[in-house]
C-alpha cells in the first residue's frame, strides 16, 4: 500500500488557514481524512470554572500533541482513528469521539501544527497561510463579537494577554519550516488550486500504480 | 488551441529565484518557453563608458518592459519571439537575438517580474521566492567576488546605492501580488515539485482535451 500524503496547514488566528484547509478537503473528497488540531485541546474539567479561564489556550501545552501525533501515524498506517471532540464553552473533552477513516490524503490543520517538531516530521507538505496581522486581528474581533458573544474588552485582554505573545513565540517562527506560504488565505484560489492539482496528480499516479499492481498479480 | 500557462517568478537578488525557475524549466522540458527579464535590459551603448556605470540597473526603467510584455503576449498567441541578448560587461544589447518557440508553458523570471502591473496581468500563476535578506546578501557578495571579479568595496557601494533601496521600493512590495511564496529558493524541492506537479496535471488535461478534439473531428 502506498502511504497517504500528509499535509500540515498552519497560520495565525484569522489567517484563513481553516478556509484553505476546508477548500482543499472539499476539492478532494472522499479521499481526505481531516484532522483539526483544535479537537485535541486537553480536557480541563478537573479545574474550577474560574481556573479554566486562566489556562493559556494559545500555548502548545494546552493541546494533547502526543495523541494527535499518534493519530496521524495511525492514519499513515491505514488505521481509522477516534478523534476527540472538544467543547469550547466548558473547556472539556466530550464523551463521544468522531471516527475518521484512513484516506489517501491526510490534512492536519491548526495554528500550531508547524510549531512542534514531533508533528512536523509527519508531514509530506508543510503549508503556512500568511496574512497581515491587522487583517487577522480585524477578522478575530469580528468573529469573537458576532459569533462568540464576547465584549471588545474581553477580546482585547485575551489578544494582548496570550494570543499575540503566543503568536510571536510559536506561530510566526514556525513559518520558516513551511514548504510553501499561501498569502491571504481562503480566497487565494490559485494557490489552493495549485495544491489541489498537485494532490490530484499524486492520487492519479497512485491509482495507476495500483492498477498496474493488480494487473501483475 | 488552449493558451499556454504563464508563470511569473520573482524574488530579490540572491533569493534563489533563478534556480527555482531553472528547475521548473528542466522538469518540464521540452514544454517550456523560458524568458528571463534580464535579457530585456535597455541598450546603453549611446552612453559613454562612465555614464553607463551611473545607470540604476535595479530600477524598472532600466528594462524594456513593453518589449517583454509584447513577447509574452506573442508566446500566449502561439508565436515565436526573438529574445534580445544583453551583454552585462558593456551594458549593450547584442546584435544577435535568441529565438524562443511557443510552448504550453511560459516561464517569465526576474527580480521585477511581479513589480509591474502590465507584466503581472499576463501571468496565470505568480510566484515569489522569499529568502532572508542576510542570506541573499551573502550569496550576492560571493557571486560578485568569485564570478564577477568585483572588489568588496564595489559590491558594498552598489548594494547601498541601488540594490537595497530598489529592493525595498519595488521587489519586496511586489510579494503581496504573489499567489504562492516559496521560502529559501532552489533547494526547496517540495515547493518546486508542487508547482511542477500542478503544471504536469495541466499539460495532461490539455493533452486529453486535444485528443478528444481530434476524435470528434
Amino acid at each position: 500500500m502506498t502511504p497517504p500524503l500528509v499535509l500540515g496547514i498552519a497560520g495565525g488566528t484569522g489567517s484563513g488557514k481553516t478556509t484553505v484547509a476546508h477548500r482543499i478537503r472539499e476539492a478532494l473528497l472522499p479521499d481526505v481524512a481531516y484532522v483539526d488540531h483544535d479537537s485535541y485541546y486537553k480536557d480541563q474539567s478537573h479545574l474550577s470554572r474560574e481556573d479554566r479561564l486562566k489556562v493559556n489556550y494559545d500555548h502548545p501545552d494546552a493541546l494533547d500533541n502526543e495523541l494527535l501525533a499518534d493519530h496521524v501515524r495511525a492514519l499513515k498506517d491505514g488505521f481509522a482513528i477516534d478523534k476527540p471532540n472538544y467543547d469550547f464553552a466548558t473547556h472539556a473533552r466530550q464523551p463521544e469521539s468522531t471516527r475518521v477513516e484512513p484516506a489517501p490524503v491526510v490534512v492536519v490543520e491548526g495554528i500550531l501544527t508547524l510549531a512542534l517538531a514531533n508533528l512536523r516530521s509527519l508531514y509530506d507538505i508543510k503549508i503556512f497561510v500568511d496574512t497581515a496581522a491587522d487583517i487577522r486581528l480585524m477578522r478575530r474581533i469580528r468573529r469573537d463579537l458576532e459569533q462568540r458573544g464576547r465584549t471588545f474588552a474581553e477580546v482585547r485582554q485575551q489578544y494582548y494577554g496570550t494570543v499575540r505573545p503566543m503568536h510571536l513565540a510559536f506561530v510566526e517562527p514556525s513559518k520558516r519550516f513551511a514548504d510553501i506560504i499561501i498569502p491571504e488565505g481562503g480566497e487565494n484560489h490559485i494557490a489552493i488550486d495549485l495544491v489541489v492539482g498537485r494532490i490530484r496528480h499524486f492520487l492519479r499516479e497512485r491509482q495507476e500504480w495500483q492498477a498496474s499492481q493488480d494487473l501483475t498479480c
